[in-house]
Formats: C-alpha cells, sequence, structure tokens
C-alpha cells in the first residue's frame, strides 16, 4: 500500500501499524465503540506529526488523534481510519519548582506527570480513575474534570502554554508560562475541549501547585442533599476554600461497589442512604483534621449529619479514593447503559436527581437509575440501566433526563465532551448560533475537514 | 443623514449623538488618541443592539464598541466613525448569594458591580484603578487584570456565561452559570479578550467570591526583588495560598506619587528602594493579622525583610490602596511617555528590570525608567520618559525592552491588551501561524469587517 509506504517514511515502517498490531486500538474503554482503525500512526515528534498532516491534508485523509485511549464518548471511533497515536511522544521535559510548571509532551501519561510533580514537592492536581492510561493531550483535548476541579479547576484551568499542529501541518506555538498574557484572540482556550477537531496538541505548560502538607479525608453521611450542599459551604469558609473534593455516592452505588469489588466494605457501621467522600488539605500548618473534626461534630450535634467516619492513616485515605475512582468502571459494567454527564447549578442538584428519578420511572417502571456526583461541582453522571435493549426507550430516557436539566439550567455535557455519543444532543440542545460559529471556526481551521471528522460538532 | 434616521429608529433619536455630543468620547484617557466619532449610538437592550449591527452589516458600516472608555491601549479609537457605546444597559439583574454568581448587563460600572457584591455578603475580586468607570463588557473585552489576579485570576477566570451580538447582529447566548460545561469549541472565552473584533457582550454570568472575614495589609521593604518573591512564596504557604495583592512600588515610585497626590506620604519612617504592598485575607476565623506579624517578624530577624507597616484600620488600608491605585493616573501624568504592559515568568523578573534598564540607558543616556509591577502575577508596568519627543527613538526603546521580554520568555502583552497601540508589535512579535489563525477567525465571523476593524489583529 502506498500510504504505508508513505507513512513509513515519516514515522519509520515500525510505528505504522496495520492487521493485528492495531488490536489495542479497536476496542474502546466504554465497549459501546469497537472497529478496527485502517492504520495507526506512531510519531516521535512535533515535527513528525506536522509531516503526516500535510500529506493528509494535502491527500484530503482524516486522521483521528488518539492518546490513552480512555475517553468516555467515542471520540477516538474510527472504522478502517487512521489514528495518530501521541504515546511515543512521552518525556516529561522539565519540572520547574520555582516557576510551579511542567513543560512536557502530549502522550505522558497523566499519573506519570503526578509522580514527577510529587518529586518536587508539588502536585498536578488533576486526577480520575483513567489516570493511569490518559494522556495530556487527552486530557487538554476533552478538557477533563475530575476529583479535585473544586479546588484548582479543570484542565483548562491548569493549562499555561501549549504546542499544536494545525490540519495543514503548520505548528503553532503558545508554549507560554506566564499567567498574564493577553495578545490577541486567545487560541489556547479554543484548542484546549477541541477533541481534536482543530489541531493535534503536541506539547504543553502546566501549571503545578505546591503539595498539601495535610490531607483529612473522610465519608460522611447525611439526612439530605441540602445538609451535604450546606456542609460544603460551611467547610469552605471554615478552611479559606481548602475543600479538594466533595464526592457524592448514593446508597446504589455502595451497594453495587460491595458487590462488584473485591475487598470492598461498607464506609459506615450502618449503612446510609447519602454518602458523601470529602477531603480537605492544607499547604499551612495548622490542624486540618482538628478543623475537619470539628465542623463535623457541630453538624452531627445539629443533627445535620448522621455519621462520619475520618481517615485515620494513608491506607484508609486511599481506600476511600478507591471506592470514588471505581465508579466509571462500575457503571458501565452492566449493560444496557444509558449514561450522561450533566451539569447543573449547584443549589438544583437535589430537584435534578428527585425529578430525573421520576422522569425515567414513568418512561420505564423497572428501569434503575444509578448515579454518582461530583457534587461540589454540581456535575453528575446520571446513568439509568434500562429493563431492556431498546434504541428508542434509550433515546426517550436521554431525552427526558436531558430536558430537565435544560429546565434546570444546566448543561448536557460537564466534563467527558461529545465526541460521537453527544452529536445529536449537541445539534438539538446547543444553542445554534454557538453551533454555527464552531461550524464556521471547524471550516476555516482544517477547510479538508481531516481532523477528527464527524466529532464534537454536528453538521 | 439618512444613516442618522435609520439608527434613530433602532434607539430613539436622542440616542444617536453628533457633533458636540459625542465629546466625551473624543479623547480616550490615556491622552494619546484623540478624535471625535462621527456618531455614537446608546442602545438600551440587545436587541437594539442586534439590529444595530445588521443594519451597519448590510451596509459595511463599521462599528467600535465602547464601554467605560477606559482602555489604555486605543482599542475605542475610532475617528469619524461609530461608537455603540453599552452605557445604557447597566441593569444588574440579579445577585445569587447561594450560587455565588451575578447577571449584568455589559454597561454595567465595575464598582456599582462591587457594591452589589458586597451587599450580599460576596465580592466581585476584580479591581483596578479605573473601577469608577470601566464597565463589564470592557473588562471582559481586555480580559483586565489588576491586583487581586494572584488568587482570583484574570477577568475570564470569573466569567461563567456570557451574550453577544455577532457582526451579522445574531445573538449567541452562552448564559451558562456552571462549572463545568464541557459542550463544544470553547466560545467563551475566544469572546472575551477580543477587546470588540468578534462580537459585542452584551450580558454576563460572573463568578462571586465569599467576601473575607478579615484582611491583613502591610507596606513592607526588602532588600531585593528576589526577597520580595521569596516572601511571596513564605507568605502563600503560610496563608495557604490567601495572598490577594503583592505589589511592587520602587522608590522613583514613591517619590513620583508624594510629587504629585495631595495628602500623599512616605510609606516608612525612612525612604527605601523596594517597596511592596501586600495583603492577606481570610474567610476563615483565624487571625491573619498575627500570621502576617509572624511572617514578617521572623524575616526581619533574618534580614530578608527591611521595614513593615501593618494597616491597623481601614483607612491606613485605604491609604495603602490609593497609593497603588494612583499609578496609571501618575504614570500617565508626564510626556513623553512610552509605557509597555508585559509579562515575564517570575523568576525573570529581577533580571528583567536591570537589563530593561541597562538597555534604556544605552539608547537614551536621560531617559528615566518608571514602572510598577503586579509582582505576584509577574506583569511589570515599564515605562520611560524618553529625553525628547522623537517616534524613533521611541520605538527603539520599546523594541529593545520587547527583545528582552522575548528572550526572557514573557509576552508583550499582559493585561491592557493590543487594540491600536500594540498591533504593530503583534504584527512582528506573535507567532505567525497564531497571527494567521486569528485573521482566519476574524474573517469567518466577520467576513465584511465591520467589528473594531484595524484593532488588535493586525492585517
Ligand atoms: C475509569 C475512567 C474514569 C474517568 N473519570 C473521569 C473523570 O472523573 N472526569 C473526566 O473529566 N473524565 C473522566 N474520564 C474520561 C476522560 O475524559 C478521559 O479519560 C481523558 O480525558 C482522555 O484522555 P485520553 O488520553 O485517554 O484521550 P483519548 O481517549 O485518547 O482521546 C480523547 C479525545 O481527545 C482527542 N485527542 C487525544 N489526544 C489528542 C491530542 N494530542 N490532540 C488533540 N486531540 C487529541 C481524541 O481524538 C478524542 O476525541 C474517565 C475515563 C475512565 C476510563
Ligand atoms: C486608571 C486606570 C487603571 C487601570 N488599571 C488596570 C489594571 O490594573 N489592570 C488592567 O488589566 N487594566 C487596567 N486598566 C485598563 C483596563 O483595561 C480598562 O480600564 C478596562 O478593562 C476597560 O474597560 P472599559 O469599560 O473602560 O472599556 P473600553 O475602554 O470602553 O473598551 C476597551 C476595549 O473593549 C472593547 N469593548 C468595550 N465594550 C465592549 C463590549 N461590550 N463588547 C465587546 N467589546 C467591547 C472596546 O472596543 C475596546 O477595544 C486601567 C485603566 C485606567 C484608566
Amino acid at each position: 500500500m502506498a500510504l504505508v509506504t508513505d507513512f513509513a517514511e515519516i514515522v519509520g515502517a515500525k510505528h505504522v501499524l496495520t492487521g493485528a498490531d492495531v488490536a489495542r486500538w479497536s476496542q474502546d474503554w466504554t465497549g459501546k465503540y469497537s472497529a478496527a482503525p485502517g492504520l495507526v500512526l506512531r510519531p516521535a515528534s512535533t515535527q513528525e506529526v506536522s509531516r503526516i498532516l500535510t500529506l493528509a491534508n494535502a491527500r484530503g485523509l482524516s486522521i483521528t488523534p488518539v492518546s490513552g485511549h480512555t475517553g468516555l464518548v467515542g471520540g477516538t471511533y474510527a472504522p478502517d481510519g487512521i489514528l495518530l497515536s501521541l504515546d511515543r511522544m512521552n518525556t516529561i521535559h522539565e519540572v520547574s519548582a520555582t516557576a510551579r510548571t511542567a513543560t512536557v509532551d502530549a502522550g505522558v501519561i497523566l499519573s506519570n506527570l503526578h509522580d514527577a510533580a510529587e518529586a518536587e514537592g508539588l502536585i498536578f492536581p488533576l486526577t480520575f480513575g483513567a489516570k493511569g492510561s490518559a494522556m495530556i493531550g487527552g486530557v487538554m483535548s476533552t478538557n477533563a474534570g475530575g476529583s479535585n476541579v473544586l479546588r484548582y479547576g479543570n484542565t483548562r484551568d491548569l493549562v499555561l502554554g501549549l504546542e499544536a499542529v494545525l490540519a495543514d501541518g503548520r505548528v503553532v506555538n503558545l508554549m507560554s508560562a506566564l499567567h498574564k498574557d493577553n495578545s490577541g484572540l486567545n487560541l489556547r482556550h479554543l484548542l484546549i475541549g477541541a477533541e481534536g477537531t482543530l489541531g493535534i496538541i503536541t506539547r504543553a505548560v502546566l501549571k503545578l501547585h505546591p503539595k498539601p502538607r495535610a490531607y483529612a479525608t473522610a465519608m460522611v453521611a447525611v439526612p439530605s442533599l441540602q445538609d451535604a450542599l450546606d456542609l460544603l459551604n460551611v467547610l469552605q469558609d471554615a478552611s479559606g476554600g481548602e475543600v479538594e473534593a466533595f464526592e457524592y455516592m448514593p446508597r446504589h452505588y455502595i451497594d453495587m461497589h460491595l458487590s462488584r469489588i473485591n475487598g470492598a466494605r461498607e464506609p459506615f457501621d450502618a449503612p446510609h442512604e447519602i454518602n458523601i467522600m470529602v477531603e480537605v488539605a492544607t499547604t499551612t500548618e495548622r490542624d486540618i483534621t482538628e478543623l475537619l473534626e470539628n465542623v463535623l461534630a457541630r453538624r452531627l450535634e445539629e443533627g445535620t449529619l448522621r455519621d462520619a467516619v475520618i481517615a485515620q492513616n494513608e491506607a484508609q485515605r486511599r481506600e476511600m479514593w478507591e471506592r470514588r475512582e471505581a465508579a466509571a468502571e462500575i457503571s458501565f459494567w452492566r449493560t444496557p447503559l444509558v449514561d450522561t454527564d450533566v451539569a447543573l447549578p449547584l443549589d438544583r442538584m437535589p430537584d435534578f436527581f428527585t425529578r430525573a428519578n421520576a422522569a425515567v420511572t414513568t418512561l420505564d417502571p423497572q428501569a434503575e437509575p444509578f448515579y454518582i456526583a461530583h457534587l461540589g461541582d454540581g456535575n453528575a453522571h446520571y446513568s439509568v440501566y434500562p429493563s431492556r435493549d431498546d434504541a428508542d426507550l434509550h433515546d426517550r430516557i436521554i431525552e427526558a433526563v436531558e430536558d430537565i436539566v435544560a429546565d434546570l439550567g444546566g448543561s448536557f455535557s460537564a466534563e467527558h465532551g461529545v465526541g460521537l455519543s453527544k452529536l445529536n444532543t449537541m445539534r438539538r440542545r446547543k444553542d445554534p448560533v454557538a453551533l454555527d460559529m464552531m461550524r464556521k471556526i471547524k471550516a476555516v481551521l482544517d477547510p479538508a475537514g481531516i481532523l477528527n471528522p464527524g466529532k464534537t460538532i454536528p453538521d
């Protein structure tokens, strides 16, 4: 195949994969999108990425970038297509303790960056269940969230600069390490979260934070979600905004976790309906555990808290985190599954669950709602196991949930992105003028439409 | 004039200003850009803005939006042109204490928003000298910074949602109040900082923060800038990131302040070379003044601090802030003036001043450098009073300073934006591929080129 030879010339024959060698990329993490790509290219440098795109653009060949392949919305689905994998571009170029920045290639695995930062007494705070596979370029392209957004922001808040290759092979250099830079239109934020539709991210300058001296981590049970939200505000004010995670796990999640995960344990002596994992962390010298204990003790007295267990050591803390981080794994275990990733104004969260559960039950009385939430961010992963594998029913469930989200001023896509799985929803729900702007920007930056076509921006 | 009649039909005859009525918009704040616009339109609603742009677009008429008219880079300069003033769109629609958000029109004056937030026990932290005139739409369009960026970020970090009118009159609705929203390309960040070249911002949802219970504000004198930067890190770690302002005022600034401002006082008993205004603030119950005192006492002992005065009451705190906020006024007082607004990696700041002063002195031995800095953000307003009014000399001074900035990995534009005054620099210094992307985006979203033409994005 002439094409294979041409690409081999750029990346080396060994790094143009076909046939059985592409198996690793033939099935996505969710299991929903399975199809072998025709070709996987594994460039080793920005220049190779640039040459690949120059060639592809000239011939009108579609290219889909792939990093850790852990995305949850089918963004890397490319049956018979060409995947460009960043996995060989995995150098951490610099971790600067004084500037508190890291300069990395796009293919660096998130947990490797965590380790490199920790070695300098710093943290890269972004974290979630797939941290051992997800790569910086993928994380940036989906503007991933996770469990520390409350304190440190989404991915885009942690990126100071980046480099990307455009559809025509040109390299745009935005590798700034600055905290202020108002020099024209903000292209960095345009490329972050673009899911590979505007360019291929090859390098980044990331913001690091000081490593907290101490963590206080607890599981708490509360009478109502409103009590949980009140607790969050009290804790934020008492700690000066040092709450790092505030994660909601309802009873059905704990049950599923107990039944699915080896060695899983009930968080409390008695089972509770509304369980929250909370973590506070500080770089200061004050006793953060005492602070947390005091707040919780007061609320136990008031009756706005039912139970609380504070992690006494790192092992107990890890157990709490692992319970939360198993969420994606647990929810995708069972099929059929209708999953969503919605954002709501914080004060609408309690209402949302009530209304969504009612709507789902009306449509399918045997359906089982199953959800967890990054409660502090107003972000719910609201899923449903419908009683039967019926595409029409699934659509109606999604529509019903999304109607409620829209009615409450929320968004149908919080942190996982649009990819393929929310393309119809984008078409239906996104402001039509905004959609038109996206299409125009896409058309002018990628006129041949070669970058991850058919994703994110509906025709 | 048919045009006046047509616009009068949209906004009412009273709100189409010509002749003597446009005087207020004929001279910019810096005094550098003076020329009367031909027409000033004062719409009262998004719909009126939309109708104005529809008409202007059809006829190929250029429109320059203006809010508080306090921008420092000539962004609203439109000799004989049409200004669209947002000043009548000045309603604060909602301040929500539970959601910690404000929904406002673009013409709301920054200090009015401060007051409205405070009334609910909250703050909108963005602040700078022009707060009594600058309006939210202008602040968003320049992505303004100021003195609290260190803790709360630039304007873009404080904007959750917005509404804008595009060149063709269509309204794009991105009025989200959410902390996570990954639904396609991020158009919000594209419109923020676009200086009116892509659309006219008409409304916004802004993020509010809890009002600190207590402030500790001090003037400190240090032996070197490196000592200042070390002090910042120590204070950040001790307070858990609660440093709100860290402002550098060198001796020559204090002298100029003393000579120019009525009632101005020397900050210390004896004059010092390197003066820093520092403010720490907390929502927690701990004693932040004691924390600051302890850190400062330790550094006095170590010899890394020369002197310190902590504000004992709100009046003393205000005096410190007013000293800093007079900076723009003081520096634009004298002419000829060569001004810059540059950003540098934090650890390069000391080096920058040394090298810039040397370069300027080489070019013009009688020149007087004059500067202040948002030191905690790596942002210097480095100005020079050259010995003579010679455009060529001024250009060479700017080039020399910018060469040093580029060499140190900085940016020629930190917070004031590009407008007219940095257009040449943009052309010379910005990554050419980035410039090309900006031009393409501009061309496709404003094909007739009617929105603030000739600004920000060089041809
Ligand atoms: C167990 C598990 C838990 C998760 N938890 C969370 C969570 O809590 N919060 C959250 O936000 N997400 C979560 N996710 C999803 C998350 O979005 C992805 O894991 C991650 O952000 C994608 O990284 P990746 O390297 O795997 O990217 P991929 O899956 O390889 O790619 C993702 C998208 O980005 C594009 N892309 C990849 N690399 C580049 C590049 N270099 N340049 C341009 N485009 C590129 C791809 O084409 C695709 O559209 C979870 C996923 C799993 C499997
Ligand atoms: C004394 C003083 C101190 C200052 N200190 C600082 C500081 O510390 N930090 C800092 O960052 N800046 C500072 N500035 C400059 C600052 O950028 C502006 O004051 C402010 O951001 C602009 O607001 P404005 O309402 O006056 O906008 P204008 O000057 O009216 O407009 C600014 C730009 O935005 C465009 N624009 C205005 N409104 C809209 C709209 N609704 N939609 C689209 N485009 C629009 C205009 O066309 C123009 O290009 C200072 C200015 C002064 C005078």
